[in-house]
């Protein structure tokens, strides 16, 4: 944390970065992110704050907190709602475990209802511009949209086969694998029982969170 | 249920009129629900089917069936996607039922959760236009678009003060209610209990479902 009275030349040098940053910023919840986190930085009052920290996010007001982290379990913005009750976190850790803690309380048919909110990858949505922005990214990010027509194929008709198979998508965290390992993972995980693939869905739906998590940090710490 | 096979000239008839009623809907979803309800009927195969029966709705894939019903509780998909796990329903009522009881098995904080998805009345999201479809409807139709300033300076103090209180929005089922009682409503309810509360809004989260999902059935049996 930087000392804001104390170095005051240094506070109007990063506050003139941040005010470019955030117009530069293509990410509209990004930009709303930082100025509340500045706005509410508790110790720092009305100057800025160059931490994302979690005195920081718990002081959000559940609106922007929603708004801010409702994305963090795709289409669920409901567990972001619901673990705004346990505030203070002692730390980031603490509010990803919380989530975690959500999620495994739910019955199994609310551990699915978290899946079918998922997108397939390589699917529709992505075809038609639709997936949310996280969703995207991180599809694009592990090729999804450059598959070449052979990928395509396989991938739509391994899709078919899981979700007929299953009753819910195949989900995985697409930023720690390319486009080969993500086939062949599916194609293997096809072969597996239902309720293995739903808490195996959980565990990459958990990882998804977690680097969701660690991408708002880091690049609010960036700015 | 009309008899496909039985009445060729009532069916083309339909048929026509329904082609006109889809496109001229502004609704997207409703013309989706309308396209699936019809392809999907499945005692009529490729032909129409004038109502919306369960039939049709236990037929649907759950991209479609969250597509359609996701936003019963508002922006709470994962509800609608939980509960198709529990097909086939008898009927209407026992989908609803189905949704009631994934609602009151949630812990506390999921119940505020899901109040914590919904916009205030009169709020921020209905002057930006960023409000749901459905909140719209309901919001407009009991005249909280038309507030006079000083209707709209007490609407803003008072949910400011509920919030505040139990921290969650004040919810209550739009439609059966006038601004004025809208209004009184929420001044009274300030003075409850925190888990008098969370219960009263919850139940007022089931009116609105229940309402929304009349909504569906109710235009797709007029087309």
């Amino acid at each position: 944390m930087i000392g804001c009275r104390s170095d005051k030349e240094h506070i109007n040098h990063s506050r003139e970065l941040l005010c470019v940053s955030v117009q530069q910023c293509i990410n509209p919840l990004l930009q709303k992110l930082v100025r509340r986190l500045f706005k509410h930085c508790p110790t720092t009052g009305e100057s800025p704050c160059m931490n994302m920290n979690i005195a920081a996010v718990n002081a959000l007001p559940y609106e922007d907190f929603v708004d801010i982290l409702g994305n963090v379990v795709e289409k669920c913005p409901i567990i972001t709602a619901a673990v705004w009750s346990g505030r203070p976190f002692l730390s980031l850790a603490a509010l990803e475990a919380a989530i975690s803690e959500f999620i495994d309380a739910l019955p199994e048919s609310g551990k699915e209802g978290i899946l079918r909110c998922h997108p397939d990858l390589a699917g529709r949505d992505l075809q038609s511009g639709s997936l949310t922005r996280e969703s995207h990214e991180e599809q694009a990010g592990s090729g999804m949209g450059a598959l070449n027509s052979g990928e395509a194929s396989r991938m739509a008709r391994l899709n078919q086969e899981y979700k007929g198979r299953f009753g819910f998508p195949f989900v995985i965290c697409a930023r720690m694998h390319d486009k080969e390992n993500i086939l062949r993972q599916l194609s293997k995980r096809c072969q597996n029982e239902r309720a293995l693939e739903r808490a195996r869905g959980i565990e990459e739906v958990k990882k998804i969170c977690h680097l969701r998590l660690q991408s708002l940090v880091l690049t609010a710490n960036r700015l």
